[in-house]
Parts: C-alpha cells; sequence; structure tokens
C-alpha cells in the first residue's frame, strides 16, 4: 500500500534534496554548513547557525549508518563535527548560538537546544566511526543539557518571581531522543530512565479533550490556560512528540501510553489543519483568542515534513485506512507547495494561502534535517527495515 | 487642503482609539495596562508589557500635555506611572521586559528598549505634573540608556569576537526623541550634543542609492551588506527616522540633513510599498536576497501609521503636493484595513494580501502608541499648532 510513497520519498531524499545540500551547504574552506541558501543554493548569509550544525551533522552520519555507507556522508559529517568541537562551546562548555563564518561566536541564546543538536550531532558521527572521544563528549553534554534545563540560570536565564513554574513540550522531546540513542548506543539504564521521564513528562501535556499534546503546562497545579503560552499549540510539535513517543515505547511498551500518541497524530491534524487553505498552522491558541506569535496562520515545511512520517508510522502499526487519507491530503499538500523539482530541496515559507512567503532553501532555523529526517524515516518504516 | 485628513484622524482618535483603550487597558486593580486586547477590547493576556506600559504613559501623558487637559488622560498615565515604579526596574536599575499582572517581575530582555519607553513614560508625565522626583527619575535613566547601548555588557549581552562592530538604526532613533524632550523641558546643553550626535549617527545609514535608511552600517568600515542585517531594510523605520529627524532639525537646522530626510520619506515608501497587493512591507532585503525573517511580507499597523504622519509632515513643509498623492495611497489603505469602525482602534497584523492574521487589537508589541501618536502628530502639525 506505501510502496509507492516509499520510492517518491526515496527519490525526493536522494535525488533532490541531498544532492542540494551536499552541493551547496558544506564550507569547504572554513569547516561547517552554510544553511541560509536561496532557491538555487546560493549563499545569503555565510554565519553558521550552530542547531543547524549539529542537525546536519546528525543527519549526515545518520544517512551514512542507516541508508548508505557513503564516503561522503562521512565527510560531510566530519566537516560538521570537527568545526564544531573546534569553536561552538564557550570557556564554561556552553553552546553558542551562531557563529562567524571563521568560527568566530556570535551569539549565546539562553537555551539548551544549541547544545541538544551539537549533542545529537557528536553521538551519531561517534557510531558512525567509533570515536570515542566523540562520544564520551556527546554523554558529557547530554548530562550537562539535563542540568540545563533544570537549572536555566546557568544559562544566564534567572527565574523571576512572576514566573509560573512550568513544563516545555521541547524540553521531553529533545531529552526523549537524545537518552533514546545513548541507552543503545551505551546500554546504560539511567538512559532509560531519561526515557521513562520524558514519556511521563510529554503525557502531562496531553490535553484529552483535544487530542494534542500543549506547549506548556504548570508544574504546581495551576491553569496555566489563564495565560497564552498554556493555550498554545504548535501542531506540528505536538505531532513530532507523538512520534518520538511511539519511539521510546518500542522499548518501554505501554498500550495506554501508546494510544494517546496514536490519538494525538489525528487530534494534532484535525485541529491543526485549516480547512479553508489547507495546510497545518503554525500556531494556535487552543481557545481561540489571538496568539501573540504573528506567523501563526503560515504554513512552514517541518510539520508537514513531522505530519509524512508520523502517518505512515501510525498506518504501519496499526494498519488503519484512516491514516492514509491523511497521509495522502499531506503529501498532496508538500508536492504542491514545499518541493522544488527545479532546484532541489523544499521551501520552507508558505503564507496562510499556500503562496510562497520567502523564497529560500535555508536559513537560521531551517537546515539539513526536518525534510531528510522525514523522508529516511518514512522510507525506513515502510520498508520494514527498522519498525518499531 | 489638508483639512478633511485632520477632521477624521480627530474623529479616529478621540472617538475610537482613545475610547478603546481607555475602556479596555486599565487596570484598576493592579495599575498598570491590559495591551493583549482582542477585537472587541476582551483582555487574552494579562500580563504587564514594559515596552508598552511606558509608551501607554508617554500617550496618555502627552494627551494631556498637548491635546485636552482632561483629568481621565492624567488619572490614566497615573496608572502607569505608579505602576511602573513601583516594580519595573531590578535591583540594578535595569528595566524588566515583562511584568505578571500583579508586577512580579517576569522577563528581561537584553535590549535597551523597556527603559527607553519607561523614561519616555516617566518624562512626559513629569511635564504635566511637575512632580520633580519623576523628571530625575527620567534624567537619570537617560543617562543609564546611553551607558547600556555605549556598553551591552551591561545589559548581560556580551560581545564576542565574530561580531562586526555596528551601529543600530533604532539606538539613534529613541536618543534622539528622549534627547529632543529632556532639551525641551530642561534647557540642558548636553541634549542638544546628544541630538546632534543622533543626526550624525542616523545620516550614517542613509543609502543615497535608494533614498532609505539601513537598519545596521558597521563602524569600522567594513561592508556590512555581506551579512544580512547590513542589507536590513525596514521601512516603517526607515519612515520614522526621517521624521525623527525633522523633528530634531527643527532646533539643529541643516539643509543637506532636511533633504535626505525628505528623500528617505518618498525612498522608503518607492522600496517598500507592495505594488502587487498594496501596503508597506515589514522587512526586505535591499540586494533581494530572502531575509531571516519570516514575517517580511506582512502588513503591519505601525509603518502605515509612520508613514501618515511622516506625509503629513513632508506636505506642512513643503507644500510640495507629490506627497498628498502617497497620502491619500496610505490613508486609503489604512481605513480599507487596519482600522475597525465596529469595535473602535485599528488592528494589527495582515498578511501580504490584506488579509487580517491576527484579529487583536493589542498584544506584546502593539499597544497605546503608534496609532494615537501618528494621529495626534498630524493633527497638529495640520492644523499648525505645533507645526516643525
Amino acid at each position: 500500500m506505501l510502496e509507492a510513497y516509499a520510492a517518491r520519498y526515496r527519490r525526493d531524499l536522494t535525488e533532490s534534496v541531498v544532492p542540494f545540500w551536499l552541493k551547496h551547504s558544506l564550507d569547504r574552506e572554513y569547516g561547517g554548513y552554510f544553511t541560509c541558501l536561496g532557491r538555487d543554493g546560493s549563499v545569503y548569509d555565510t554565519r553558521k547557525y550552530v542547531w543547524l550544525q549539529g542537525r546536519a551533522v546528525w543527519m549526515f552520519a545518520r544517512l551514512y549508518n542507516q541508508l548508505e555507507r557513503r564516503p561522503e556522508f562521512l565527510d560531510a559529517a566530519r566537516l560538521g563535527v570537527d568545526f564544531l568541537r573546534r569553536h561552538a562551546r564557550d570557556a564554561q562548555g556552553r553552546v553558542y548560538f551562531s557563529l562567524a563564518r571563521e568560527g568566530q561566536p556570535l551569539f549565546f541564546q539562553r537555551k539548551p537546544y544549541a547544545a541538544v543538536f551539537y549533542q545529537m550531532g557528536l553521538l551519531e558521527y561517534s557510531r558512525a566511526t567509533g570515536d570515542a572521544g566523540c562520544l564520551a563528549e556527546a554523554t558529557e553534554v547530554f548530562w550537562r543539557i539535563v542540568e540545563w534545563i533544570a537549572n536555566p540560570a546557568l544559562l544566564d536565564r534567572p527565574a523571576y518571581a512572576g514566573q509560573v513554574p512550568s513544563s516545555s513540550l521541547a524540553n521531553h522531546l529533545v531529552l526523549g531522543l537524545l537518552a533514546a540513542d545513548l541507552a543503545e548506543t551505551t546500554g546504560d539504564a539511567r538512559y532509560r530512565q531519561v526515557m521513562r521521564d520524558t514519556i511521563a513528562g510529554a503525557l502531562r501535556h496531553y490535553d484529552p479533550a483535544r487530542r494534542v499534546f500543549l506547549e506548556h503546562v504548570a508544574l504546581d497545579g495551576r491553569d496555566l490556560r489563564a495565560w497564552p503560552e498554556g493555550r498554545l499549540f504548535n501542531p506540528g510539535h505536538s505531532i513530532e512528540t507523538a512520534w518520538i513517543l511511539l519511539h521510546l515505547l518500542r522499548d518501554l511498551p505501554d498500550p495506554a501510553a501508546r494510544q494517546i500518541a496514536l490519538d494525538a497524530i489525528e487530534g494534532s491534524l484535525e485541529h491543526g489543519w485549516d480547512a479553508e487553505y489547507g495546510g497545518i498552522f503554525y500556531f494556535m491558541d487552543i481557545a481561540g483568542q489571538p496568539t501573540l506569535q504573528l506567523e501563526a496562520t503560515m504554513k512552514l515545511w517541518w510539520p508537514h515534513a513531522e505530519a509524512i512520517y508520523a502517518l505512515v508510522l501510525a498506518y504501519t502499526l496499526t494498519g488503519e485506512t484512516r491514516w492514509l487519507e491523511w497521509l495522502d491530503r499531506v503529501d498532496r499538500y508538500v508536492y504542491t507547495h514545499f518541493a522544488d523539482p527545479e532546484h532541489g530541496e523544499w521551501f520552507g515559507y508558505c503564507d496562510r494561502r499556500g503562496d510562497l512567503a520567502l523564497a529560500s532553501k535555508g536559513g537560521n532555523y531551517k537546515g539539513f534535517f526536518h525534510v531528510p529526517r522525514a523522508l529516511l524515516f518514512s522510507i525506513q518504516a515502510i520498508e520494514g527495515a527498522r519498525q518499531p
């Protein structure tokens, strides 16, 4: 049933997406990757955004580890690893958000995510090469991330009296992703405990009435829905949470949690899909209030990439045809709005009606990650190579 | 020629905009203002965003000082001043970005602008009341802002090796605005020096080929246009710069600078106006590259408000009819897209085609400021009460 999708996704991955980034993204002069690429791959900003450096390392190494042992994948991963390890950490071991082309620091974001993608890249690279130094550093950074999430003051973000102590969905997602790979790599039981905590933490974000994961919930029992962040629903994130949970549940089975994850894929699409113009909204307020995000009604590439893989996974797990109807709808939207057969790779940013808002293929938040990951994972799920 | 505009702007200001904010924005229970207001004025977020608290204080006090000595304007200004002075500064005297409804700190932004609007509010309030404590604090905060702009490390934003030392247009704008009011209030010559520095600083941002002010220029002679921020053009900001320069030049005449300011109004509109759908773009790359801002093609209320006043001012200064053609175009766009005769005040956020992207009247960056300021200043310029 899904074979035609797998063939098409493989073609998109290997003939359009990967060649685009291999051709335009590698900075052979200074190392690392250009990610600010115009429609045709021309570089419009030479700076190195660390989220995207780490993500591209992970992606190239993952392709090497699981798609095909092509030396150029490993070379491309090494180009990023060497650059990151040389330049991305400050004297305290924290990870910068952006660097100059040559590697000098530019900006430190008071968030743990630069470190998250740094860690992801190092770990996957160590799996490709057996590099023990890389694995040791990935392990060290992981536990720093756990600490930074627990105590953001270490990232220069002090707690203030007016804040409601809350849990952020993104933090569960990234800890779960990292811990699952570390558990698989090292067999260390501590990572399985983080995975368990992640599952429990993410489930606290589930809104059973709407069958979606919300971005923020209070930790002290208060109803955070009195504030905009407590009502914030990011459909792409909610869908990503669902498939990450399904991955974690492979090793830690829990039928109730599995059902919630499946329900959240459907609920997120039912609430997040734009009935008027098609496509998945970027942000929504679950009470129908205005959002503070002015780009809320835009259609971004990555929620659609997440949805494709989540739907493929849901179908391969359940065999229920309702997932195929959604997959057909999302896939059709992607291939009529985001894909660019002329120059390769997907566009990233459409307005509500689906017209291109930006003609770029990459930027400071779009790199070599969501599209190839979703395509690779979908191919793998369909072909059964790594079915959950 | 402009009398009909003045009459309409006065009606909009006094019958729609001011009543909307007086009715919905004042928090009589805890002080300060709600700014996150839905279409009908309902509050969707009770937090206090300090940029907008200071701006509303300034606006209410300015209306009291220059439009009409209505006690409710002064009362409304006091509600904000008392709240701000009680809650908005940290132990080091820096100014928070946001506060809980009751006043506890929520977030500190590593930028000087919360302090800028805090200062603006206090100064204008001191002009309304003669409150010497307020004036003394406004003076103190002004010199702190000068220091913070010169040394952002004081705002926890360290300089990093990869940064190109650059000048930010916004900093000139705010220093010029604050210094002009302080010079007028105190007669102190030091403020006239800041005004002179502002004029010189802003003129360094002028791109004579395009007749626009760019957001960032390098301080060390490098061509910053190799980076996106060096190519960043914010038409609304460029237009606002032009009228602020024209204000500063009242007291420090310079015919060449005056000509540049007038040219920049026209150049910014010629480059920033969307020939296809109408309205002024939010961000543009002057080399036609993609921007990093995903909301670049949206149409926001405030560039249009700035344009209305700049065009009124340009016409009253020059009598040239070319300004009237632009005024007619911008005014028509505003009153068919942003104004809301049903509930009052303007909407803030349209997509490129002019459809509403958010139905809110206020948020964390839209409050009681740009619309009433542009309307008041336009009325004053037209009626000659305070013509430059």
